[in-house]
């Protein structure tokens, strides 16, 4: 299970997307969970208080873990902003990977993806992580990738090596349980 | 997929289980999504209302899709009581197998596994199938077990009987492919 966590617009879904297709063409069986899509299908309803998104944590970590337990990696990309949240899904997982996202706020503001920013800022939208609401980065990530000062393919590429020390890919063209 | 529906205390979970030990023994990757479990992780928050009900059952149904587009049979025993959520599940599928697991209620009220007919029959429980609101039995399932008039082996081995006619199961001691 890799997990990515950091503020909105700090490239997440960017670099899950990619750590899929690098998996894949690795021949592993990858399914990207990303928190837009997971709040579409599974957690509808609920909203972004801490309660809510610790909640949704949980049952993305759930979900993750059936797939992990059937050799499929699963790459979440949630902001996931508390600390403890994200130490339940590690905990309750054999093989748990962490990538901080890490992303100055200013050039998440600067990118702002999906406009959501500029409305959080205006006051339009409450609860809005790195505006109105805190985020709290990983104090002992397996990786730390810096999107504001690499390219995409060095983050990758820096997230791929930390999967290799850890023996989770095994040899080129293998494909090899990734818990052991 | 396979997905059995049917009255509170009928039998899902039985047959789930057997089911699961059934195909994993013959080598095929199971996960068996049981309507208290899924409950508990992915759903908690969601009541038993129609909406509720059949977002409940929506989700269940993409966690299973995940799980099958991996080749992992995903085993779903849930009441499911409302025809469209479960046909709504059918069409997001590509190979689904509705099993009605049915039995009169007359003898689920008397087998009453969790003691929840007994406090619905007493207004103590309000929207509990089969006492206080409705169930829509299928119309065309691949699959009708009747649990109160065969033994669980017997239904076991219509399902297996019906699995292996729809070419789902292999050869045995293969592991093919779920879906082709």
């Amino acid at each position: 299970m890799v997990w990515l966590t950091g503020l909105p617009s700090a490239g997440k879904t960017t670099l899950a997307r990619l750590l899929g297709d690098e998996l894949r063409g690795r021949g592993r069986a990858v399914e990207v969970l990303d928190g837009d899509e997971v709040r579409r299908h599974l957690t509808s309803g609920l909203g972004f208080s801490k309660a809510d998104r610790d909640e949704n944590v949980r049952r993305v970590a759930w979900v993750a873990g059936l797939l992990a337990r059937h050799g499929v990696v699963a790459v979440v990309a949630m902001i996931s902003p508390y600390r403890a949240a994200r130490d339940e899904a590690r905990a309750a997982s054999p093989d748990f990977v962490e990538v901080h996202v890490d992303c100055a706020a200013e050039e998440c503001i600067r990118r702002d993806v999906k406009g959501l920013y500029r409305r959080a800022l205006a006051g339009e939208i409450a609860n809005f992580t790195g505006v109105s609401d805190p985020y709290e980065p990983p104090l002992r990530a397996e990786v730390t990738v810096r999107t504001d000062g690499e390219s995409p393919a060095r983050s990758l590429g820096r997230i791929l090596d930390a999967l290799e020390e850890r023996g989770c890919l095994g040899a080129a063209g293998t494909v090899a349980p990734w818990t052991s």
